[in-house]
């Protein structure tokens, strides 16, 4: 029968990697820490990219491909970004592997082909990029650059977790170049905005938009922009990032430009990127004990058709034609559907197949239903049944998915709204956290020693500063200092 | 003025350079061996992958997505695999940087943070995929598995070349797996089919099809299959290569399945790719001294309308607005047009840019030509400049890029058609090699030794055997021993 998968009240992690392994998104490699996606993970992949792509290419951005490698004395340039890094990267310090000759059949690194200057494998790609930006930026004629890259990057992570965590993973960065500071930070502001779009209409998660402590910043940043989503055990993940660099990188590679008065200046730059991780907040928000449940919009497969098939071996053609009409009926408005026709399995196995893949919309084509006019229709994210004419079917469906990709947006959203609580005592803030996991508002005094003590005490970390906060005067919720404004606090993966 | 080519008669490997680098294709990075792909380029690129994908969607292929790392271990496992990639692959063996504590500032590899097992980083994916598919399939039901993966991989090069040969480079690589000999060689064939009708219908270059000598075979491969196409200057370019891989990698990862009879036998295997590389192919079939020239099915603009500008605003406005209009007009027939209403340069430079770009077609829009009811359009292919009448303009565009395609194609035909020769004596062979390069088809008495020699000898290789090469009855070019066909050889890049 079914695979079988943990609950989320028994293992909410057994439960996350069941769904991540028996639904076909990835499985481990023989490599520590990598994962292989597997076709069906891959294909919400494609889609995800996809219209990320677009978005970004409608905000004037193209597409490059800088190396895989950063040479050691570029990774080093940029101070804070290398301290950052060094602790978890890949080092390439040969190139050639050579017999064994005390071991036939079995290769060792040829000590004669060691590399002048080690390699880093990119973790993030601004040290190469910038050190290209320096040969193509002479003018301001030459700002903005507005470059995107997909890619591989690599962090040695210890502790990994499919999708949400793993040493290599796929992303993209965006890199670009500006003549003022207002035009990066207006550029930086887009692009959280433009992930929020995409995770709010896309994916159906609602997100917190804000700014990040000096503590969790991205290392080189003046200011990281994150959008942070609540998972169902209360977690938060952030969802994607956009940094303002102002002009660290552009003086660690000396990037200058000479500005309409003719007078020279370093370029102002901005870094944005989210990644394979966003799969993992997707299943993390919407999946239930049954199974993965897509976003129509996502979903690799929007409905799954499956026809009757019985010993009438006439009957059953004809019901596996009208499957097939009606995917390409569908095919036609641009829905994505499967028709499975495979004898080799009942009906009940692949009702089950489906819900765990988390197919948004099945429709079983039966005789008697036919003879009636109607097919029976079930839903992923409410399990509901219910019979729909066949006339103008494909209409019925496209409404169907609508309905389905606005329902799990409210349902994540009422479900995080209701999780969010403003605390303003500590024994209740560190009760909360362990008894009924959630987001917590909570007043801050700004420094960054409060902020450590605070996650060494309860493990949660301020997520962000909410944009447009509203600013109230209260009290710091360790120190008791005063404080302007409450900050968003939660335990986050 | 326009950027300075150099002509192919005066030197022909800068000219290549001149291309890519002025053209804005690519760019040297600080990575020796390792190019950046400029948008230009990644524009090209994108559409060549987007048009492949479809292609192998559309023949049952799936996407999926393996690591970058290969431990040693699997590397080996494949003998003849790793013989021929051990001399030219990036190794990694630490995953951790430090401070070197005699250089403030500065990071040295942290000697406490080396690897058990050194990782490779893939030049190819066959031993970390294969260790994969040993998980995947246990029966014949599990088969076939039609695995395409689109990905950077590294290959030592000493000697590179922009796009023909780089540390680095971009590829796709299918990995299938089959239940029977017969099954997988079908696949190798379909596949080398498709690369042709790619290469030949999208990239306006015709190939020969054939099958490598062993000397020239994929190692660890039965044998290889390959599209070879010839350049202006009668190089051979490889430009694909399908592989039946045999039960090779099914044997040395042990995977095996239960066939229908309830027995077990090694599975079959195909791999197949194209690159990066493609594109070195594309500039240096069609391009001339004045720049690139793109076939109209791939380049990233298939038409730049420029409006005449003056110093009368009104009417230049106007000019403006009816380019703005004719490129939605053709955006609506699929046609990706340019508009350029840069005031700052000069009609002249933008001629000469936009020949360098190799953009197939030209369109000025200018008052007293719109008066009487007509453009001016330009051909990129021939330079020929005609006037259109502004009726069902969009029409008469889309019918100029399908003529340039075809033009293009039957140029680079005539070209590749008059260059082969047959040759019977081997002072005519090399003499041919030097002094009017092309394709030579002749006798060859089947033996890796005599292949060698003529390689030693002329720099030439046996390219392929043709498929459905014709029999006849001569003798070896090198050693007169007696042969039954002839056979393509060509020097290559």
């Amino acid at each position: 029968m079914a695979k079988e998968i943990t609950s989320r009240a028994e293992n909410y992690s057994e439960w996350y990697n069941d769904l991540v392994l028996k639904g076909g998104l990835a499985d481990y490699s023989a490599v520590r820490g990598c994962m292989v996606i597997k076709p069906y993970g891959y294909a919400l992949w494609e889609n995800m990219r996809d219209i990320l792509d677009k978005m970004f290419k409608e905000t004037g951005h193209v597409n490059a491909y800088f190396p895989l490698f950063v040479p050691k004395s570029l990774f080093e340039a940029e101070e804070k970004n290398a301290e950052g890094f060094a602790k978890e990267c890949a080092v390439v310090t040969h190139y050639r592997l050579k017999t064994d000759p005390d071991n036939k059949g079995k290769l060792i690194v040829d000590p004669e082909a060691k590399l002048e200057e080690e390699l880093v494998v990119r973790p993030t790609s601004e040290a190469i990029i910038w050190n290209t930006y320096k040969k193509w930026i002479q003018s301001y004629r030459d700002l903005p650059l507005l470059i995107n890259q997909w890619a591989n990057v690599v962090r040695w992570e210890m502790r990994t977790r499919l999708f949400l965590r793993t040493a290599e993973f796929l992303w993209q960065e965006g890199h670009t170049a500006h003549a003022t500071r207002q035009e990066a930070m207006e550029e930086t502001i887009r692009m959280i905005n433009l992930y929020a779009d995409f995770v709010e209409n896309y994916m159906a998660l609602p997100v917190i938009k804000g700014v990040k402590s000096e503590s969790e910043r991205f290392a080189g940043a003046e200011d990281t922009y994150t959008i942070e989503a609540m998972m169902q055990d209360g977690k938060a993940l952030q969802s994607g990032t956009s940094h303002f660099l102002g002009q660290n990188f552009a003086k660690a590679f000396d990037v200058k430009f000479v500005n309409k008065e003719n007078t020279e200046e370093f370029v102002w730059a901005t870094s944005w990127g989210v990644s394979t991780r966003l799969i993992g907040a997707l299943i993390m928000a919407h999946s239930d004990d049954d199974g993965l449940v897509m976003p129509p919009k996502l979903a690799p497969h929007q409905v799954v058709i499956i026809p009757f098939l019985s010993k009438n071996l006439e009957e059953t053609e004809v019901m596996i034609d009208k499957a097939n009409d009606l995917k390409k009926e569908l095919a036609k408005m641009g829905i994505r559907a499967l028709v499975d026709s495979d004898e080799t399995k009942r009906p009940g196995f692949k009702f089950a197949e489906y819900e765990l893949k988390g197919i948004p919309l099945r429709v079983v084509i039966g005789p008697r239903d036919l003879a009636n006019g109607v097919v029976e229709i079930a839903r992923r994210d409410t399990k509901e049944k219910a019979f729909f004419p066949t006339d103008n079917l494909p209409g019925t469906i496209q409404g169907l998915l609508e309905d389905i990709q606005q329902n799990m947006f409210n349902r994540a959203k009422s479900f995080r709204d209701s999780n969010i609580t403003k605390v303003d005592d500590f024994e209740v803030f560190q009760k909360l956290l362990d008894e009924k996991p959630g987001f917590i508002l909570a007043h801050w005094d700004g420094t960054a020693e409060t902020e450590d003590k605070i996650k060494e005490l309860t493990k949660a970390t301020i997520r962000c500063i909410p944009l447009d906060n509203p600013q109230e005067d209260g009290k710091c919720i360790l120190t008791g200092k005063s404080s302007k404004q409450r900050v968003l606090f939660a335990r986050a993966y």
